[in-house]
């Protein structure tokens, strides 16, 4: 499982304040590079950067951040923005010998797909594709697949590897419908078995908007859609209930020789 | 999700002392009282009682637990023997006021299915239904589904109701195997797809066996498992982060209209 930490976004509210955007408009290297060793530690293998509370200052801001999470974690990063120029200011500073950066995110809107699609090509990023096209996002699985399908046959015809491409089938919060975890948990096998390689990756955080105790919810989305084959997603990794319950899923999926991974956090977490 | 609290079983150490069986064996119905409320209260809709280590007095005391189970807690009861004299004497004291019994377990080695199936026929109990035969226990998935689907076309044969029946299709302890519980999550929806109205049931804390943090384990058992369509276990109830994520999956899968009981939970638990 592929776990990309989601704390570094300026949107994210600690008591009621933007710590991160506070943090990231001072140009506080300290505190930004002591939350990307933080999600290292916890388990991330990739940092998801966010600065979309920026707009005027959003392409620096993304490449300072760029530049501080990288030197700091020494991990690679995923670029969470629409924004073309703060792409291509954050992947001209980017690192690549801490592995390949992520895009997040491309889709099959038309404006989105022309905008992101030479970026990933000049950086050679991976990107997150999203199951939405011209018509927005489709309720019905059917639907959705669809655009799914279309969008991942399009990105390989314009030479994505398939190992690039990580699809989202979009998870929406439970509070506003019954049957939208359902629909999601549907999609990523059709996806997964129709092209074989492919990787589905989700925010699991959205299931739980609006609810109590969301930490149960966001645990028990990540182990479904895991067994329904998932493999990567945007979590908080300070859950580590959460981390834990994802390494016991990993030994059960058979994706843990002898359990070695999971003999080795429980070691280190003294759970 | 079927709750069986598995709690009530004389082969459980706490402290290193057989603690039900020092109860049983003095008769203590305040100490088995009191941990049949306590799982009732954890979320438990059956209890499993089990005997087994008093071999010479398992009837009577089979019997004895029946009583002093359901006069606190008001509830159906799983009565986890393969001795039919203990499975007569204390179906014999049963309460069917509170719903079915439960028979854990019938098989299909021959032996166990003919002393078993006329019981449950005399008392109108459910079933558990493990997948092994006069062979033991086959490995490979396809064995152990075809020993499961004779089973249940032999119980519905012979007269059960198929919501009388549950089958279990066997959890081994991944430290033995790092195949056994893909092997598992295979099976459920094969049978329940194959039998619509069948259920599948399963002993979730026998997979953790030897490892350590075995919570992580169990609770990340029941979430796949419930994902494959599981809808009956045998847990312990003590463990109420895992009745947390069971409720949060039940939502999830759309088996909770408007999130219900997920809230009901939340507000109770004040988690």
């Amino acid at each position: 499982m592929l776990i990309v930490g989601e704390a570094l976004n300026t949107s994210r509210l600690a008591q009621g304040v933007r710590h991160i955007e506070k943090a990231v408009t001072a140009r506080d290297a300290e505190a930004i590079a002591r939350i990307a060793v933080a999600q290292r530690e916890q388990g991330a293998a990739y940092l998801d950067l966010n600065a979309g509370t920026l707009t005027s200052g959003e392409p620096e801001a993304l490449a300072w951040m760029t530049t501080v999470t990288q030197e700091a974690a020494a991990l690679p990063i995923s670029f969470d923005s629409p924004n073309p120029a703060a792409l291509r200011a954050a992947l001209a500073v980017y690192d690549a010998r801490y592995g390949p950066p992520l895009i997040n995110s491309i889709s099959a809107a038309s404006g989105r797909y022309a905008a992101i699609l030479p970026i990933a090509r000049d950086f050679h990023a991976r990107v997150i594709a999203l199951a939405m096209d011209d018509d927005g996002i489709h309720q019905e699985t059917a639907g959705r697949v669809r655009v799914a399908t279309s969008l991942v046959e399009r990105l390989l015809a314009d030479g994505l590897p398939i190992d690039d491409i990580y699809v989202d089938p979009l998870v929406f919060p439970i509070a506003t419908d019954d049957a939208v975890i359902l629909t999601f948990l549907d999609i990523i096998p059709r996806i997964m078995d129709a092209f074989p390689g492919v990787h589905t990756i989700a925010g699991i955080s959205n299931v739980s908007y609006g609810l109590p105790a969301r930490a149960h919810l966001n645990r028990a989305l990540a182990l479904l859609a895991m067994g329904q084959g998932l493999d990567a997603c945007i979590v908080d990794t300070q859950d580590r209930p959460l981390l834990a319950l994802i390494t016991a899923a990993e030994a059960l999926l058979g994706r843990d020789e002898s359990c070695r991974a999971y003999l080795a956090h429980a070691r280190e977490n003294a759970c």
